[in-house]
């Protein structure tokens, strides 16, 4: 069997103690969703991080060889979901960055989470976290590897019929969920958080953004969210997701969801996966 | 010669690449200074890293074998710094922490850095950062791996003659410098910032605050360090270091900042060190 993981290139499942990404989250990551040898939102996940890696000041990943690898990990998968971390490489101790850094790339193939058609169908039951997310707008928007605040939420439930948690920052502003981004519907508009000061921008939500007659970023709080029409999130590896509830609020899915679900299968991602 | 890193025990300078510590900087670190055997501030690092453990319900460690293996470590040298990492251990893609998670530590001798006898008798030059750190009370004071903002404002600057880089929060608040805290004093009192925003709480800190007759912690914004007649950095590694100048703004060290360099030196840290 093809090896799942490569490290630098290498059949590999290590990395050194002394990476950057391990001492510091001093990296970024992309979570791709290949479909066969097919990843349709590649050319955005590259587009992010390079622009990340511009705003980090690291080198450039070649983004041909990182396909290729891609493609290696996931042989012979039908479905799968390609991680890549790129980060700062081995460095002396101190956070003072290396003035030519070798970054270290680990490319790795996993299953798709399996995804029922009764979510993409019904949507999903989500809550509020009760952590607020902190304003960096030096970090906001990149899919870098300090990510404790998603794990500290995360850990906010354990029940399994709530399938995310949504996150507000320091201002009460809604920002996305804890894996996915968010869209709501609101007097007629489709609309998406500002993500200036802090969160992930997803490649789904820049595929919506991007291909959406009018769709707005801009500050939404919980009051317009409790008068949507429809909201659901965004995510390059689920998909386009209904949300059913927050707590004791619900939705419907409505057209706006529907649209874009019929987009995603148009892209070639299938709305269902069994494990 | 004795393997100068540990992973888990066992002579090793790798981890997982599916560490969480490198997918996701979830865990902890401590960067402690040895003196042949003796590591004077050792009871503060373990009671730092026992109540981070405590907030990020990671499970705690066996300081009696960490010690143990930091001895190991830092066998037949003279002086040593020795770097814990502490992390949540190997789990699958995904945020949520695993319900019984096993943790990986690392524990690595480095030699400390250099440092010169005019440092400790007339201070370092530093700089105002233009990073503003992001305020998160869920992760204040603590050592943990992610550690971005800090990496981002050591790289402003690269003239070696600015030793350090200070820092304030969104509110114009100063809270440290980049691997160091910060004293003031102030109409005649001690003080240095509160870090319930943002900030690692420094176990050199901890010492002063504890051994203080009267230190207060509270908010200080840059008019109050104009004012200042003495202002000083404290750090596990390099111990009590005057601070010369803050951009165009300078002070001259005074009487506390030596009586807390004559407490360093009775702990039994030298304030001398060269490589």
């Amino acid at each position: 069997m093809a090896s799942r993981m490569l490290v630098n290139g290498v059949a590999s499942e290590v990395v050194s103690a002394a990476d950057r990404g391990f001492s510091y989250g001093d990296g970024l990551f992309e979570s791709i969703r290949f479909v066969g040898e097919s990843a349709p939102l590649w050319d955005r996940h590259m587009q992010r991080l390079a622009d990340s890696c511009r705003r980090l000041q690291l080198p450039l990943p070649d983004t041909a060889q990182l396909l290729r690898e891609s493609r290696q990990v996931r042989d012979a998968m039908a479905h799968a979901v390609v991680r890549i971390a790129w980060t700062r490489g081995v460095g002396e101790r101190g956070y003072s960055p290396p003035a030519a850094a070798t970054p270290t790339r680990v490319v790795a193939a996993f299953p798709p989470p399996p995804m029922d058609g009764a979510v993409y169908a019904r949507g999903v039951r989500t809550r509020l976290c009760t952590l607020r997310l902190a304003e960096q707008p030096q970090l906001a928007g990149m899919k870098h590897l300090n990510r404790l605040e998603q794990v500290l939420a995360r850990a906010e439930w354990n029940d399994p019929a709530i399938a995310e948690g949504l996150l507000c920052d320091g201002g009460g502003r809604l920002v996305s969920a804890t894996m996915a981004n968010l869209f709501a519907v609101i007097d007629g508009e489709l609309v998406t958080p500002s993500l200036q000061r802090c969160g992930v921008a997803g490649v789904a939500r820049a595929q919506i953004l991007a291909r959406a007659e009018n769709a707005t970023e801009r500050d939404i709080r919980l009051p317009d969210l409790q008068r949507a029409s429809e909201v659901f999130l965004s995510s390059s590896v689920r998909g386009v997701v209904p949300v059913q509830s927050l707590d004791d609020w619900g939705w419907t899915p409505g057209p706006v969801t529907r649209q874009w679900q019929r987009h995603w299968r148009q892209l070639g991602f299938p709305m269902e996966y069994a494990a």
